[in-house]
């Protein structure tokens, strides 16, 4: 063997490492400005074999869109034994820190904002649920009642944060607030949008000082 | 002249009267959908007169697009004279309705989530810009400060009021909150995200009474 001969290896980590390829390069440009060919050649795979994993550049955008999306969730989960300020915190500084790191692909991929795909929009769309849905579980999970106008302000709630961030990240270093406002503001406002009471008050209430094992 | 004659009209009629028409096309169905034949027929002109007026589809679209977002902006002008409060709830109810009568175009259109191109989707941009720096001016002219920080919160506003707009729209007629804890929701977000406080307390606050007038 020499060291030019390329490695073999299973279906399933060729693929989960040309997906992984894939989200370093959209890191820096977009989903247009790459080629497939450009994906091989990173890879050090011909382009048959690309193929032979993805039926294009449509799909191969889609798996890319949908890692992107699972480890903004995972990076983003609570430890359940947290009390309920804490774990919003720890939820929205994860979300913060995910963007900030990549800004640009985030936008393209996650947001599906850059994609006129509707595969890759849906994946945006499920992430949006999947996080306003783990937004209400842990809301109730902490004693509070959340009717259907309430539902609806967390979705928003989402939203707000992403149209927040990203907007964030894009402004010049001297007219951007500290990172440190930014989470005050996204985990203050929370409480504010769905309970109607400031994160100050709020934290009277002995529900947001228990571990909301319920 | 019989009654099957086509009318002639000026340029900028015919060219306003066609887009007009794509409004009212894409209310029921998405652009996808939507052929250049169909949109001469439904118009009375031949194919290749639209493509006198456009260059394309894609700019059809876009000029669609514009004067969505053009009646959006000037339907929820508020007037001048009106208090903080008036003249908030005025824009959130004109931004309701006008969602609720077409949303599907809205969300295909002035949302631009159903377009991979980049001109409509920069059309929404602007929309959002145009309406969140409305916002601001109208905040600080009733005599509130708004850092950086506050003016990132206005923008998340907009996007928060987008999202839960549309997604109020989709939901189940039994499942739906009714218009006035849609735009008391709305309504109250605005104070509680920018300012921290809610519209409850706001209301001792003089600045809101008075017509803003600096």
């Amino acid at each position: 063997m020499t060291a030019t001969r390329r490695v073999r290896l299973p279906p399933a980590e060729r693929r989960a490492q040309l997906v992984a390829l894939g989200r370093e390069m959209l890191a820096e440009r977009t989903l247009e400005e790459l080629s497939i060919e450009e994906i091989a050649d990173a890879a050090g795979v011909s382009r048959g074999l690309l193929f032979h994993y993805f039926s294009g550049k449509a799909e191969f955008a889609l798996e890319v869109a949908k890692a992107s999306a699972a480890e903004l969730i995972e990076r983003t989960e609570p430890s359940p034994d947290w009390d309920a300020e804490d774990a919003l915190r720890f939820s929205v500084a994860a979300y913060v820190d995910y963007v900030a790191e990549n800004p640009q692909s985030y936008v393209s991929l996650v947001r599906g904002a850059a994609s006129g795909d509707d595969a890759v929009r849906a994946v945006h769309e499920a992430t949006r649920t999947a996080l306003a849905d783990r937004t209400i579980g842990f809301v109730t999970r902490f004693g509070f009642e959340l009717p259907a106008t309430e539902r609806l302000a967390v979705r928003g709630w989402i939203a707000f944060s992403e149209e927040v961030t990203v907007n964030w990240c894009t402004l010049p270093d001297d007219a951007r607030p500290s990172r440190d406002e930014l989470l005050d503001l996204l985990t203050n406002a929370l409480p504010a949008l769905v309970l109607g009471i400031p994160l100050a008050e709020l934290r009277d209430d002995e529900r947001l000082r228990s571990p909301g094992l319920k």
